[in-house]
This record gives C-alpha cells, sequence and structure tokens, in this order.
C-alpha cells in the first residue's frame, strides 16, 4: 500500500507546471513549492507534468531540477520524479559501474518488482544505456557473486499461484542438503532461486522450516561476514518478505553512524507508491519508534520534509 | 522475407470459417480447402479466423484440426494455425520434455527469434503452463548444457545496431584463449554469447575471423562427436546467420534417411512468415536443387501440398 498523499482536487497540470517553474524563477529556489507539488502527485501525474512542463517552457524539468537542487534533497527529488521504469534502469545501472560485493541494489531490484516491472526496466535500460541490463551486470560482476546476478536480472518468473507441492518439497530437500554442504553456489541451489515463481519459493521455504525446523536464512548465516551469503540472504527476503528487507534497508540506513542517505532515499523513493505503508508498520514494530520519528531525528531540512511528505507524515 | 502467399482479395473472414466448417463435415475432410485458405492467411487473419470460428460454432478450431486430420500433415496444419508465440511456447515446452543432449530447438527459438517476440513466447508460456520457461529448462536440463541453455533462454538482449569495437576486440580474444584451452563451459565464454546484442556479437567474430584467421565455429570443431560443441556451435548460427541455421536444419532433414518431418515441419511452419524467401536461396545454393523439389522428393499427399503451400511454391 502506498503512503503517497495525493490531493483529491489536482489542479490542472498547467498550473502545477506554472507553480514549478515559478519556484525555480529569481534568487533562490522555493524548495517547499516542490515538495508540495512533486511529493504528492503519483507516477502517471509527474509523468504528464513532466511532459507538459518541456511542451510549455521547452526543458526537461529533470534538467531543470539538476541545476536548481543539491546534495540529498536534489537526489531525493530527481529520484522520484523519474518513471519507476526508468528510474530501476539509472539505480541498476549505477549499481553496476559501482558495484561491490555488499551492494545489494541489484538483488533488490532483480527480485522485489513484479516480472513486468522488472521488464519494463530492462526495457528502459536498452533505451537509455543502449545495452542490456543483463550483458552489463555479466560484465561487471565476477565468480560467485556473478553466477547469482546473471540469472536473478535475466528471468522472466511466473507470477501465478499454482503451487506444485511435489517440486516444494523434493526442492526444499535440495536446498537443505547443499547448505548443509556449504555449497551455496551449487547450480541447483541458484536455479530455484532465479527461476520459481515467488509463490513456488514460498511454499518451498515454508516446507524448509517445517521439515528441517528453521529458517533457511538461518542456515545461510553460518559465516555473518562471508558477504556472498548476505546477498544470497537477501535474495530470498527481497523474494519472499520484500516489507522486510525494505524494513531492514532503512533500519540500517538510519542507526548507521551519519546515516545513509543513498539506502534511504532508495528506499523511500522506490516504495513510496508501492509498499510503504506495511514497511512502516513493520519498522515500529522492530524498532519501536515510528519511521517518521526516525527520519526527523536524522535528517534536516527540506530532504527531511520530502521525505516524511513520501511516507505520508500526518496522513497516517 | 516471407514466403506465403496471401491472395490480394481476401474473403472475408465469415467466408474462411463457412469453409473451414464445410471441410470438416460428413465423410472424410476435405484437405485441399483447408489448406488453401489456411496455407494462405498470415498470423493476424489466422487469429481472427480462430476467433470467429469458436463464436460462429462454438468450437476450437484447434480442437477440430486435432479430430479430423492426422499425422504430418495434422502436425503442419495445427503448428502453423497457432498464433506464433503459442507455437514457440509449445515447442519450447515440447523440447524441454523430450530434452536430448543433441536437441536444438530451445536453442533456436532462444537465438533466432527477436528480443521482442521471444519475450511474447515467454508470456504464452506462462499462460499455458502455469510456469516459466526458464525454470523449465532448468529443471529438465543439466551440466553444461544447462549452463549454457538458461541464460540463453532468460535474456532479453538489446536490438539496437550500436557496436563497441573495443568490447568486440577485446572479447574476442577472451573467446580465442578459451576455445584454445578448450574451456567450452567459460563462465566469460558463455556470458558473451548470451547477452550481448547480436550486432555487437557479428563484430566480435568478424573480429575474431580477422585477427585469428578461422570461423570460430571452425575452431569449435575440435570434437565433431562432442554435443555439447554442436550446441555451441548452432547457438552461434542461430545468432549470426539465422538462415544458414534454417538451411542445414532442412537439409539434414530431408537427408535423412527417412526424412525428418518434425524438423521439417517446424522449420516451415515458424519460418514461412518471417525468413523463408532467404532460406530458400541458402538452400539452392548449397544444395543446387531448390528447396520445393527437394520436398515433393522427400514427402506426399495433402503434407507435401501444405509445405509446399507455405513456400511460396509456384508463386516465386
Amino acid at each position: 500500500m502506498s503512503t503517497l498523499c495525493v490531493p483529491s482536487q489536482v489542479p490542472p497540470v498547467s498550473d502545477d507546471c506554472e507553480q514549478l517553474h515559478k519556484a525555480f524563477k529569481g534568487w533562490g529556489t522555493n524548495e517547499g513549492l516542490i515538495i508540495s507539488i512533486l511529493g504528492h502527485r503519483n507516477a502517471a501525474q509527474r509523468k504528464v507534468i513532466q511532459k507538459t512542463y518541456a511542451e510549455t517552457y521547452g526543458e526537461d524539468l529533470l534538467k531543470v531540477l539538476d541545476k536548481e537542487l543539491s546534495s540529498d534533497f536534489e537526489r531525493i527529488v530527481k529520484l522520484w520524479a523519474l518513471d519507476p521504469p526508468v528510474r530501476d534502469a539509472q539505480l541498476a545501472n549505477e549499481a553496476t559501474k559501482r558495484w561491490t560485493k555488499s551492494n545489494q541494489v541489484l538483488v533488490e531490484i532483480a527480485c522485489t518488482r513484479s516480472s513486468q516491472d522488472l521488464l519494463l526496466a530492462k526495457q528502459a535500460y536498452h533505451a537509455l544505456y543502449k545495452k542490456s541490463l543483463e550483458e552489463d551486470v555479466a560484465y561487471h560482476t565476477t565468480g560467485d557473486f556473478r553466477k547469482l546476478l546473471v540469472p536473478l536480472v535475466s528471468t522472466y518468473r511466473y507470477e501465478g499461484d499454482e503451487v506444485n507441492m511435489t517440486i516444494a518439497k523434493s526442492e526444499a530437500k535440495i536446498l537443505h542438503q547443499k547448505i548443509g554442504e556449504k555449497a551455496y553456489t551449487d547450480d541447483d541451489l541458484i536455479r530455484i532461486l532465479a527461476t520459481r515463481s515467488k509463490t513456488q519459493i514460498n511454499a518451498t521455504l515454508n516446507h524448509y522450516k517445517n521439515e528441517f525446523g528453521k529458517d533457511i536464512n538461518k542456515d545461510l548465516k553460518a559465516d555473518p561476514k562471508d558477504e556472498f551469503l548476505a546477498l544470497l540472504r537477501s535474495t530470498i527476503k527481497c523474494l519472499n518478505f520484500p516489507e522486510k528487507y525494505f524494513e531492514k534497508s532503512l533500519r540500517l540506513a538510519i542507526n548507521k553512524t551519519g546515516t545513509d542517505e543513498g539506502a534511504l532515499t532508495r528506499v523511500v523513493a522506490t516504495r513510496a507508491e508501492v509498499d510503504m505503508k506495511t514497511i512502516k508498520e513493520c519498522f515500529e514494530k522492530r524498532n519501536t519508534v515510528p519511521l517518521d520519528k526516525a527520519i526527523v531525528k536524522d535528517t534536516t531540512g527540506d530532504y527531511e520534509k520530502m521525505l516524511l511528505a513520501l511516507i505520508g507524515h500526518g496522513d497516517a
């Protein structure tokens, strides 16, 4: 469920564009005005605003934002303003270029998006970068990480509700056996995670827990410092409990000394319109403090205001 | 270029349906009438016929064909009648179920279709089988074959004309080195074939030939009996010279003792509307006999007539 608050009476798009144009004009920028408009329009509305702005003022709104805003506020407004598939393509591209073993953005995009949304992101990737997401991931990663990441970003999963219990049982067994042997990069283990539908994987992991008495992710904690194991755990969380994965990302971002604005911005900008309501509930339950309070404590200024607008602060 | 001959004046779809209905009625089936209609309608027209037939007679045309026709003629009419993405999904599904190391159908579908057509086939696969092509391929194949086939069916390749010559050079070198070491299942070798755009692969293979003096497929013939090498060669042919790949499939199907009707039917039914004109030219050049003559020599009856109709016999 979305936390975005769109007013019941949305002004005509020409008014929105005029106001935005005003916000950029003269000395200084009116950040409050920008938040009051862009922070309260959904993806379809933002797309029309961008189109109309270009037609009316002959300028690309994203380029204007780039010129007029700065630092964390700039980043969140720009990410938010983007069409979601283009945003995912950009995030994935950054992740391939600055790839490190601890970078979980590719897993996040590959495993928390629906098949259709992942496909749209891949199409946006073609259009933006004149190459495929698959080839960039394959090119910029190596070894075990590549062995997991390439199939995850390549797959086009089935999304129906059908479950094959025979397969769930046999594949739970395979997973348990391979993890027992510490064969974490086993072909079958990766095949199961990369190709089965999310519903099927859920059934397999339920059976795993019933049959072997432990969550699979507990068994994947043999070495807490192993970055490949961390990525495997994230894969499973993203596939099975995306809201828990995002809650943890927010928790780590906020609790980090100095705050990880990159992660905070990314999670809020990409989830506000999707499942931020559930993520907020998870967050409060896990941290005993509501997400908005944690954000107020950790951030300031226009950046803070934009984050709060997107997570629906004051409109719960 | 297509070899399908659609009359300049196509009768109304209701007439087509009425004629087909007549062809099935009473004692015996009027195969000639079926050929004269279905053998001369394009994919969009066949789709409308199927829809109208169901609405008019309350019967699924494909089920009627199944009931009324038999053997090779049945197979080609049914395959041909299908919407191309559904046809590809069915062919791929059969290939996973009856998978053997010499079965090249999966490579053929993964590598000769455009990204969009492969995607449509994967969507049809979801709808028909309530699972993904990726998971079936991964489940039914093993070892080296799986390592190549899963990425090939999963990928969503970029289709633009851009070529990066630096990459072409460095990857030609990688390919040459790995093949020299007989490391045919090397991660990089598979990555290049499975993720790069066809245009980029073409540039890489041209550079390979210029730099190392031989076609890559010559270097992949170290052991002519090795089925994995045969699959690698087919992959490269399908990506780079699909018409040559199909010419060879037809040649082997026709020259085989007893004819391989399965392959002959598949190639004609899937390529008639795509590039059969080029395939026919290749065939004649390579075999000194035109394809229609070879077909007449090797097949009989309604099956022969349907094949000839689809390859545009007499309308060259």
